[in-house]
């Protein structure tokens, strides 16, 4: 099933049921009424919303809507955990640190997620704003997952089984903050002050046979400014896998209903218009790896970074060429 | 006033008000049954509470019952950011890195602090469980303040203004765990378990003349296997006061109603029981900053990590000698 959050003033906004074609949606009243209520008690909620969901997709529900992405939240607009991890390793390895560096550290992909809170999760038309440009204001295209609750110490396998939605986050990086930071190692209080999500989240089996070894085999395309950048395969883009992610997330600590694990910057190897592929990306999914490919190829970075009135737009299409997700678009104040 | 949370089987707990003297509670159905409700709405919700707490000091709540510190859960049992700030030099002198060698990368108080998620806060008798001492188990005593909603880019003053509530704070820390996660530049997503707090959480004017300057100047007595270990000046012993603190944090990013900034473990300069000052620190909360100042007095660490069974008691008590928050009492399991 798919699930969206209204506005409707409050903090948690209002959970609505949306068509697997993004056409119509329905109030989930009577239900629950915020998506971290169905979260802590999933089991005994979700089968409800999926009926409503199953009635909605039939034209059989009784008060369906137009739906209409710019009167989304977030999803879940406020969670109590966030972990981005790193699961694709052309984007470590470009990034971070600067790029023709070694690594410190044992900096690998496997090793990286950085802990957050989860209070002011954005919509997906939400300004990104209050931001200076002079700070190398930067997108990151990726994958995002809720899980349910995870006890410490699990295997992958049962990581997996807790994979309850999956949405489209942009994490907002100013990268010249970002530098400062993983100087001092404490992880990212300033430098990636705001993260986007899709309109909607979706239960992985919406996903079909794209759903499989832990990992959405689609194309995630970012355009900025009306031009296409990336095209990124979620699938082969990720050396970890979602249930990797988990089980990495929970190696110490028990996760709780709600966790959110975003993938990192989405790798570009394979999925390029031309179908050509090399070493280095084509296309990207940050900035920030442009620019790493450009002062490795020509020697100096030609890209520059996001301006006010930059458009910013991801998007992910199932095989029958409909958006799963809803699409995040967002202009730089 | 003084709020905590009893167990009710439910994620977020039973909202009861605390007497001053910890000795009675009422619970505060009715008005809201849960902490994250008063902060999303504290100027409409807190002077009901404060009307309660009133009466219930006064003798004339209607149900009264025995504050017992053992049914609470955290007085906030999952809160959407935690902040782990480095309030006090002298702990990031010895502590970040080992001893003796130069803070790498400007790795100053000032500019320390690391954000995780809030998902699972524990209550002031959790056992500490799941851990292995071999990657040197460590306490660390503080405080804690929760917030309400802070625009970015405030000024010291007015993030002091937002500070709602404070506690006591034990931040577990795996030490070995953390000296990779330092290198690794990400933050701590597996060296900080778990964080416990005391059974009371209390508004700033509960302290009277001891909160001042956006500083708690009382001692905070933390004991291992019933052998006092550290009295630290909360006031003194904090370089950066919670308005600053605050003010860090929301430099580049809002904080919403509940933000959970912690002091980082708590400098031991000032009270001794001998009233003898040093420049090394002679009580500790933390072990790891006992062990820095046995390496650099005598060139090696006597002193080891917890060990299963050892019992760590934090408590703070004002002038008149009762206690503030309750007591924060943990066995490692």
């Amino acid at each position: 099933m798919k699930l969206a959050t209204y506005q409707d003033g409050s903090r948690d906004g209002q959970l609505v049921v949306v068509a697997r074609d993004l056409q119509t949606a329905h109030y989930a009243t009577g239900i629950a009424s915020r998506l971290q209520q169905v979260l802590d008690d999933w089991n005994f909620i979700s089968p409800q919303l999926q009926d409503l969901y199953e009635a909605l997709n039939m034209g059989k529900a009784r008060h369906p809507f137009a739906f209409e992405p710019e009167r989304c939240m977030a999803p879940l607009p406020r969670a109590h955990q966030w972990l981005g991890a790193q699961a694709c390793a052309s984007h470590v390895a470009l990034v971070y640190p600067a790029p023709g560096k070694a690594l410190p550290g044992g900096r690998r992909a496997v090793a990286l997620m950085a802990p957050d809170g989860a209070s002011g999760f954005a919509g997906p038309r939400a300004r990104i704003a209050g931001l200076d440009p002079a700070q190398d204001i930067d997108f990151e295209a990726g994958i995002a997952a809720i899980t349910g609750d995870v006890p410490a110490g699990v295997a992958a396998e049962q990581g997996l089984e807790a994979v309850r939605l999956l949405m489209l986050v942009n994490s907002v990086h100013l990268r010249a903050v970002q530098a400062r930071e993983l100087e001092r190692g404490f992880g990212f209080a300033q430098s990636q002050p705001c993260r986007t999500f899709s309109p909607v989240a979706a239960t992985p089996d919406e996903l079909g046979e794209a759903w499989r070894d832990g990992r959405v085999h689609l194309g995630l395309q970012t355009s900025w400014n009306g031009r296409k950048v990336g095209l990124c395969d979620a699938g082969s883009g990720m050396q970890l896998h979602f249930g990797q992610l988990v089980a990495q997330a929970a190696k110490a600590r028990a996760l709780h209903a709600g966790c959110v694990i975003g993938s990192g910057a989405l790798g570009n190897l394979a999925l390029e218009a031309s179908g050509d592929r090399g070493d280095l990306p084509k296309g990207f999914a940050s900035i920030a790896e442009k620019r790493a490919v450009e002062i490795l190829q020509e020697g100096a970075a030609s890209t520059g970074f996001l301006q006010p009135g930059d458009v910013v737009r991801m998007e992910m299409k199932g095989r029958d060429g409909v958006s799963v997700f809803g699409a995040i678009e967002q202009t730089l104040a």
